[in-house]
């Protein structure tokens, strides 16, 4: 096998965008994929993970994780396939997940690579289910929102891909779950397919008149993934020593004007509640444990995974854009295509 | 002894203030003290306690306790002695600590009421270090703070009675310890009497930038009685895993538009911190080994009690208002008088 006649597709970060990201955030490159070097293998990406967290990326500020730099290939969650390894531990042939970025073609050096089973699960799941939102969604719920038999649980963007696993894995805990989700397509989905109790739609609902219909005893826990006026609304119906999960703020990524913040955050002094924000990458150590307790409930049927697959890695930008007018329903993930 | 010339003066709430309390809240009376029957005793209230907490109590919402009726006594912390009883466990001469009100005189059942020593310490001091507000700083600091030796502690409101007390213990854990208080004298105080270690006057500096100066090692709990601007300048500058209390936010209780929410709240996501809120009545069962502790600081000389007592209990609408207007330097107590 030689690289020779292979070409990469590569969408690279050109302006950072104020506001919602457009056409001039992005530039779209082609070039020769280069051939390998000792230490290296080449992979051909399968699936590119198209995430809320990929907003933040953009942003020249301090955060969790360095952001994209200027002219760099846009960072992304990634499955794909070894075409040829000059690699220990890898063999053209492995299936292997990591942070390609959204390209078509990477050369690595094996920098956050591992290699996944193809056979044990469709390769869209290590995006998804068994990927970065799973772990976002497992870790934040039990470690965070310690969640307790019989408690209510709401939790917003309920039919994206972290909510999703989080009212399922509620679900299985024994709680009552309420989910926040746009439009009652979305809405029918969480009660029929995923067994929620409760849910609201927020583009056709008030949401505090339905929070108080569909949580009588009050909210123990909320896993936050939108903020904005859900939060605030959210807020106004806790219980003593309710836990808020803050997961992600979509409403609030693509604001030109500062961040709506809390207004009813004392909330959490009169009930004595607590908010606690979280990142997945610091629970790295415990993602095998979680991957394998999340497969098991798969197979047992206790966890339904709705994949939200585009094709073409041509259609990046407005894919992006999709999450941001809630316009997925399930895990976002491009399909790379040949 | 008998009750038939004795006169008592109250403070009662006539109107509910929309923003800040004003001449129209309330309403003086005067009434004869009425004799006590079985199971009753006359308290001679001296000191009276006059917090932050006085103003949401005047709100007609749901709160961490009932909102004080119109027509009825201000509720208040108070320190008195009982001048007759016909309750057991009671005898005139007693000191006693409880909740009766705004007022020179108070019937009680025993509701509440608890036998203080005036020898162990000044009558004064069970309305601030080792009462409401020390029990606050104490817990609140300790349970929920969590501050570990080697941390900076930044706390707001920090010549006021918590805050000073917050301060102080902070340093006692072996934490650097900021103080947030507005004017040149308070922040002196603070460094030469309480051992802060820096201070940043809000009233004359940016606290943004004061709080980078001061705290070069990032802020790790954040003790917060303040909330609004000041808040969200803190949250600017925290650290992985920092804790966040929230005691109060004296700033907004007067609003007459929504309070306003921290808009830097995804601080506390990036840095997998968190925001609780503390109620100190949730500790009442501990009260008396956090009284003793601060006690023996008091007499280490590690704990020193700042007091700001006004005289006659005609002021109580002017010195309450003082507490909005950062105008007391230390514990805000009235002294009833004769």
């Amino acid at each position: 096998m030689t690289t020779e006649t292979l070409t990469n597709k590569q969408w690279r970060l050109k302006q950072r965008p104020v506001g919602e990201p457009s056409a001039e955030t992005w530039e779209f490159t082609q070039a020769e994929v280069p051939s390998i070097k000792d230490g290296q293998v080449l992979i051909k990406i399968e699936y590119i993970s198209v995430d809320p967290a990929m907003r933040g990326w953009l942003n020249d500020a301090k955060s969790y994780i360095a952001p994209v730099a200027v002219g760099d290939v846009m960072r992304a969650g990634t499955v794909g396939k070894i075409l040829e390894s000059k690699l220990e531990g890898f063999e053209a042939g492995d299936y292997v997940g990591g942070y390609s970025g959204v390209q078509a073609y990477d050369v690595s050096d094996g920098t956050g690579l591992y290699k996944i089973d193809p056979n044990l699960a469709p390769l869209p799941y290590y995006l998804g289910v068994l990927g970065m939102p799973g772990m976002t969604g497992y870790f934040g719920l039990l470690n965070t929102g310690e969640p307790k038999e019989g408690e209510t649980v709401v939790v917003s963007g309920a039919a994206g891909a972290v909510g999703g696993l989080v009212g399922q894995i509620a679900k299985i805990k024994g709680c009552r779950v309420v989910g926040i989700a746009g439009g009652p397509e979305k809405c029918q989905f969480l009660i029929d397919e995923l067994g929620f109790d409760a849910v609201i739609d927020y583009k056709n609902e008030n949401v505090k008149a339905g929070l108080q219909k569909a949580c009588p005893d009050g909210v123990d826990v909320y896993f936050d993934n939108v903020g904005g006026d859900i939060l605030d609304d959210v807020l106004t119906q806790i219980n003593l020593k309710a836990r808020i999960v803050i997961c992600g703020a979509i409403s609030q990524y693509n604001n030109t004007t500062p961040v709506k913040g809390p207004s009813n955050y004392l909330s959490l002094l009169v009930n004595r509640a607590r908010m606690e924000g979280i990142v997945v990458f610091d629970n790295a150590k415990e993602y095998s444990v979680a991957a394998k307790e999340i497969a098991g409930w798969i197979q047992e049927g206790k966890v339904k995974v709705k994949d939200h697959i585009v094709e073409g890695i041509d259609t990046f930008p407005d894919t992006l854009m999709m999450l941001f007018k809630g316009q997925n329903f399930g895990k976002l993930i491009i399909k790379v295509g040949d």
